[in-house]
């Protein structure tokens, strides 16, 4: 039954793959967002648009996002359709698609219409457009969230696969949370801005929702690619989603400072949660958030709201009525601030910077909560700024760090309102935060009743900017020297065997003991138990400098005949080793005997 | 005769190990200090202390700046000495030196007093103080530079051995051009601002004044290191100032954009000194400066402007009867300024910085006049805004744009005027930018009869990021894989023997072809001719992944004994391969034939 058809990749792949036609997940989409009634999702339909389409489609043909449903935020240029940024007055035809929608195209993604926002992207709540406000999808009490507020509607409904948003304070990530789903939120200059109607030129990046985060992971890849012609635009190489290494630190903020604005459901649920991923082997490190939250402040307190002045421009004095009244009140305040208090507020952000560095040394990754709490509707109509405050405590500070995040549901809490954590990596560890948030990510999809499909984790493998090696001693885990490997940020790939080329040997100095591998012959010698590793490029040089002699690192043949680079040893080193080639490798020689003398006696 | 010692460091230190005392070095200072009956060059002088310290000093202890005189820019604090920034009612006790000023003090040299400067640091022109204005110690009629006059003034008169200024548009280099001197300005972020009287902190570099480059980059090295507790403090590591790999690309100034305002002297004694390089075998590539031109005039025209109203404060408005007029009329100009300015500033900078990396794309370095032009006091008098201005076309630019330069002189123009250059190069370079340096400095030191020293330049070595690999094939300078070391950033260092250990085979595929070296014991085979190359730490795993096997990267014994890495080959490797250890190295072997048949037959 198409209308119960999962609206995530795995299973409208499968639905291709089966013979439906994308033109039916199309009307399908549509009959969904007739179902939901809710005149605020969409600022613009392209029903018709998508429909032809999706028919002008013909046979899969292997693109990655081929057939696939999905939205644009209105202040992200789809050709053909009006940018409104929410602001009618403000509305203009692109002509052309921003680069990350042309990406999109290109790799067969169909779009849908464009979504409804905080007016210029300005605001967490998701209720400041001149146009019908659309609903939460899990409780209508609550606030939709923004300013990406249509975008996370229209995924948590089922009626898009994914949704592209924009993220400056946190609007990829807060409305991500309040209708249960992901929010991906790259590292700044990763996804092209050309295109992408400004906010904070300096802090915004589009953003993607999804239902899961393998996804939206997806979604961002194809996305991704530098982008020239933004000013903006970082070369940085996104990383392949992969299991992280399995001795992950994270930090969470201690107990003073995990502010939930008395709302204890949200403070016992983040610790349930961070429980479950200490079981799992993370380790957690507890640090006090002020510094974070000092600079959270800054973001709507300091100057940077001028940058939201410089993007509206003219309008805001030449013809403020065409504002909504909260948005020109907020983008107003810009017009106060001199460029004396920018550069004042660029010395105290470089200032906290070192803090917040310093609160994360040895720490990969910080989780958070995404919201401190809830904010509902009535409460963001008596006071359209503080609620509004509130919702970014854990936001506004991530994009002024040049971090990056992802939200994740992390199931239902007691009270039935969707659980919510943000993991936050440093800027080009994008790969990092998805990793860990794939371990977090749970319960039901969205709105939706649909089951959340098991993640397909892929095999860790190399990537580009990574070498494999493959280790047959004393750097296999948990062994003395594994230690030169994870200290340079190496991460375990595999366990395999050598092809049968080999001889193993015990090599005659020490401590540390070293094997030595040499390469005998096609099939003349046996098969040696490995590792492989895959150890970053660029600390290739220093684990090499480290490397004695006899000792080199060469090519290893594995059994199934690929070729990795590995230790090896040079002939004219066996002398005085001994042959433990019969052994089985390292480890079976080790549980023999701790010295080559062991052996040899 | 003390009289006549140069104040150079190998000329001090000679002079201390032949018996003279650094007392009597400071008390010669002074001596030399008032024959040139300049008031203006010091605002404040120690003369007390600096002999007190100096006699305290006992013998000489092996620390690189003992005894050594030196002044410092009175916007830098030195313990015991009042701070002024040429601003008499801004004056304050610092208590404790600036970083720099301590570092310098525990590697031994001896502070002579503070020297006069723009106030503020706001200027290129060294004329704007209350106090007596130093004349320019070539030429009376031309002004001294500025910001930091007194600083290139002293060493200019050999008053002292070096002096530190600061650099926010060329403070640092243009007052070098106007006195015969060397001015290095660092990458931001080397030299801590801890203790420095901000100008633009965002741009602001402590500089140093010597009479060469060799002096400049010791001090440089001795006052370097990193500060925690400065916010724009960079952790990057300080190269040794070493020989350029001898394929050095340089940009320079098209026809068109090579801006000297008319003075053809300056156009000719530039072209003179780029056509000294290129037969020097640098290769020379104009480019169109007119990006970097509209970066410079964002400097003052720009918002930056506001971070000098910044610095000086409330004494704008307050106390604007304590500032010199120009001054004033400048840091006035910030005032004006909006937040909205500033960060359309910081967007229309972000797009040139584009504009000119793309102009910099495959050129190593940057070479430009230090200065368009000369300006005399006379001038200056009658416009003090606009001749200052244009003694900024070729330095406003380059902290915005955050490169590191260095200001040489080049020899006497034909006028008698001193011929400069500034060799600039990306943030982090300051040892290439130095290094090309080295070969342009030219002519007699300062305004003193002493003649340059030859520059005792340190052979290449591998620096600590740096890793040394010997190569002993076609990886040698001229030969077919060169470019596989030379494309990641190796430089040459030297041409050696292993020691007599090894056998050398020709391997049977090709082409390429390739040596094997193997090791077979010690005494018990040949020395074979290698060269050493140092690879860039962090480009050797992209290095290391195109090593094909039966080659390894291992560790090779050389003929003194110590071990470098470098290519190795698995004994299995050389079935079917040639011995040609007789040959005496690969390109003896490939001068007898191209390919292993034409030795085996």
């Amino acid at each position: 039954m198409l209308s119960e058809l999962p609206f995530t990749l795995p299973a409208l792949r499968q639905a291709y793959a089966d013979g439906v036609h994308p033109e039916d997940a199309i009307a399908e989409a549509f009959r969904r967002l007739d179902g939901v009634a809710d005149p605020g999702i969409f600022i613009h339909e392209a029903r018709e648009a998508a429909l032809a389409e999706a028919r002008a489609l013909g046979a899969p043909d292997g693109r990655p996002l081929w057939g696939i449903p999905y939205a644009v935020k209105d202040n992200i240029d789809v050709a053909g359709m009006p940018t409104t940024a929410a602001c009618p007055a403000f509305s203009y035809d692109p002509g052309e698609d921003a680069f990350v929608v042309a990406r999109l195209r290109a790799a067969g993604a169909i779009c849908l219409g464009k979504t409804n926002l905080d007016q210029f992207a300005t605001g967490l709540v998701g209720v400041r457009t001149p146009y019908p406000v659309p609903n939460n999808a899990i409780d209508p009490e609550i606030v939709p969230g923004g300013s990406s507020s249509g975008s996370a509607v229209a995924v948590a409904h089922g009626i898009a696969c994914f949704t592209l948003g924009t993220d400056t304070a946190g609007s990829g990530r807060v409305p991500a949370a309040l209708n249960n789903l992901v929010g991906l939120k790259p590292s700044l200059g990763l996804l092209s801005a050309r295109g992408v109607v400004p906010a904070c030129r300096t802090l915004d990046t589009v953003s993607i929702f999804a239902f899961t985060v393998s996804d939206a992971y997806e979604v961002f890849s194809a996305a991704a690619g530098f982008d020239a012609a933004d000013a903006y635009a970082r070369d940085m190489r996104l990383g392949p989603l992969a299991r992280l290494p399995a001795d992950v630190t994270i930090a969470v903020p201690d107990e003073a400072t995990l502010e939930t604005f008395g709302d204890m459901e949200q403070a016992d649920h983040f610790h349930a949660d961070i429980d479950r991923l200490q079981r799992a082997g993370v380790t957690v490190k507890s640090i006090d958030m002020t510094p974070f939250f000092d600079v959270a402040r800054m973001l709507y307190e300091g100057a940077w709201v001028a940058e939201r002045t410089a993007a509206v421009g003219a309008r805001i004095t030449e013809a403020p009525e065409t504002l909504h009244p909260t948005t020109l009140a907020i983008v107003s305040d810009g017009l106060e601030k001199s460029a004396v208090d920018a550069f004042e507020g660029i010395y105290k952000l470089q200032a906290l910077k070192r803090r917040c560095e310093g609160a994360m040394e040895g720490v990969d990754l910080l989780c958070v909560p995404t919201i401190p709490n809830f904010v509902t509707r009535a409460e963001i109509k008596a006071d359209p700024i503080g609620p509004n405050a509130r919702l970014g405590t854990y936001t506004n500070f991530v994009n002024l760090l040049d971090m990056c995040g992802i939200a994740v549901p992390t199931g239902s809490r007691a009270d039935g309102r969707p659980g919510n954590m943000t993991v936050l990596a440093r800027a080009g560890e994008d790969d990092r935060a998805a990793a860990l948030a794939l371990t977090v990510e749970t319960g039901l999809l969205g709105a939706t009743r649909w089951l959340r499909p098991a993640a397909a984790l892929p095999d860790a493998q190399p990537r580009d900017d990574e070498i494999a090696i493959a280790v047959c001693g004393a750097h296999m885990s948990g062994l003395p020297l594994n230690s030169e490997i994870t200290s340079r940020g190496g991460r375990f790939v595999s366990a395999t065997e050598t092809a049968p080329d080999y001889a193993l040997y015990a090599l005659a100095d020490g401590p540390p003991f070293r094997p030595g591998l040499v390469r005998v012959g096609r099939g003349a010698g046996v098969a040696v138990p490995v590792e492989i590793w895959a150890l970053p490029q660029s600390a290739f040089g220093g684990f090499m400098a480290g490397v004695p002699s006899p000792l080199c690192i060469g090519n290893v043949v594995l059994q199934d005949g690929t070729v990795v680079k590995g230790f090896v040893c040079e002939s004219a080193g066996i002398e005085g080793a001994v042959d433990i080639s019969a052994l089985g490798g390292w480890r079976s020689y080790l549980a023999h005997g701790t010295s080559p003398e062991a052996v040899a006696t």
